[in-house]
């Protein structure tokens, strides 16, 4: 069991939510590619959740907090969905309302990517846009909370039910790759990271976990550096747009007393990372996704002994076609 | 066996290519996607040769055709390849090369992409800039042999061991989807299309198969009508940089004895296609491969009755990013 400050999350409440998701998701491949392997030194085992529905990780922890709410409160009227977030969690829970017959709400930051913009509308949910800051996504969500009834907030990554839906990646992860010497996560919420940190600490003790994050929004790596939760100063320029928010109350203990380290990486670093992965594996990877490929690239990572299998999580494919990082 | 007006080739030659080229090629996945099938109306199978070595499926042929070689030319000097492409074919002879040690001349027209050239290159072979006709690309390729001693032509499409290794694609595609009812294959010279008729018919008789053309390189859909080999009258203007040519000699007979039909496309259904499976599936895949979805989605082979099961070819990856057709 992973201590968190008070919240008690086991691998058992893991393995119940994969059984509890498993019919309204995928199971992604893992992929591998000896062009990357040589760059890294060893080899990658890439966990593809690109190809996850909706096409990032987010579903997991998302229909897994619908289906515990539905559980909940069950018969009429049915509950409304509450979210905010920068893209793909508001997909996963505008699919997941979708596929429940559940009416959403989500609030995102005005500077979210148009095509995850699009298809959270596509999805049937109602957009209500926000500022970018932390403070203004969550009172947003708040006041919709008080404009609606019946209505409940699924917050993005700092609770139980999310946590424990991520980290149903690290059981598939480990059932297809069980000689993983460490897993490579990028980090935002920490809810991934985190979930992560659960399933392969309970089944595989010795693995080790390692975050990945924008040097441009670092809290997360200042944060274990000091050994104490150091949330961003206000709204961080990366172009990973995904991980523009810092590590949770829930979430921040599970990633102290389990990973092992948190390895920063430059936007340079991150374009680059993203365009190898497009050209030699041919994966349309997003920039939050290229982290995970950058740290793993890295003159520090690669400086790590002992560390033969590494798996690296490709969180997420979600990129505005029309915005690339290297357009002329 | 399927006649080619003399070249005689069946499904033996083609099961003794895949096991020669078996310890120096991927068994290359099949995908699927909810989206596109709804879009198609039918279930449809993407078989990844994106995920081939190089990027695209063309090492199958030149592989097969290498080793042939070798193995009719044993011991030293040994053997200098020749060969003209206009990308994957070139690199598929570069990387042979280099596996086997040998050296290689490569003619590349003009307007080739950099990144097909670059590759090239960083494979260790030689290029020979030409020009963009078959006539060019054909006298450069004749220059060279004559300029160079114990060397071999090994022509892009036209020729036995060629088609005979692009085969292989329609024996691993039966073994992982035995159920088709069709397969779709962009067809440029021929080889790839070819290869997979004599595979696919001998497997399974009552297979359907169709070629995918673009509307702007049409040769093999109006040789098809008039029963009779129209090559083009010169260079196609076409986003689908791989399907520039016209269909061979030997490669004409079995596609006119074997295909169902075959499909165009407009320059517009190329690149929606193109962008649909990048943004929909998460897959890199180049405006050739492009072909074959946009012939599933069109109108045209919507409305042919009875194909549940259909495989799509994606037979190649390698896509310059800096010169995306949807660049603003």
């Amino acid at each position: 069991m992973a201590s968190s400050d008070g919240v008690k999350i086991n691998i058992k409440d893991i393995q119940d939510a994969a059984k509890r998701i498993e019919p309204h998701i995928h199971k992604t491949p893992v992929m591998t590619s000896s062009t990357l392997d040589s760059m890294a030194g060893r080899g990658l085992h890439f966990k593809c959740e690109i190809f996850q529905k909706i096409g990032a990780f987010k579903i997991r922890g998302a229909m897994n907090a619908v289906l515990q709410l539905l559980d909940s409160q069950p018969g009429d009227p049915k509950p409304v969905l509450v979210t905010h977030s920068s893209g793909n969690h508001a997909q996963a829970i505008a699919l997941s309302a979708k596929i429940m017959g559940l009416q959403a709400y989500i609030a995102m930051p005005r500077n979210a990517p148009l095509v995850k913009k699009a298809a959270v509308r596509d999805y049937g949910a109602t957009i209500v846009d926000c500022g970018v800051s932390a403070e203004d996504r969550e009172s947003t969500s708040q006041k919709i909370l008080k404009e609606t009834s019946n209505s409940y907030l699924i917050p993005p990554f700092d609770h139980p039910h999310i946590i424990t839906g991520q980290g149903t990646i690290g059981l598939e992860l480990l059932e297809q790759v069980p000689n993983l010497d460490a897993i490579v996560v990028p980090v935002s919420g920490g809810g991934m990271l985190s979930g992560i940190c659960i399933t392969a600490k309970a089944l595989k003790p010795d693995i080790k976990i390692y975050g990945a994050e924008p040097l441009n929004a670092d809290d997360c790596a200042k944060s274990f550096a000091a050994k104490k939760r150091i949330p961003l100063p206000g709204p961080p320029n990366t172009i990973a747009d995904g991980l523009r928010t810092s590590v949770g109350h829930i979430t921040w203990p599970i990633i102290r007393d389990n990973v092992t380290d948190v390895i920063t990486v430059t936007e340079e670093e991150i374009i680059s990372a993203m365009r190898v992965v497009w050209e030699r594996m041919k994966l349309l990877i997003e920039p939050s996704a290229a982290v995970g490929v950058a740290a793993v690239l890295s003159e520090r990572f690669k400086a790590i002994p002992d560390l033969k299998n590494v798996a690296v999580i490709l969180c997420g494919g979600n990129v505005d076609l029309d915005n690339l990082p290297w357009k002329k």
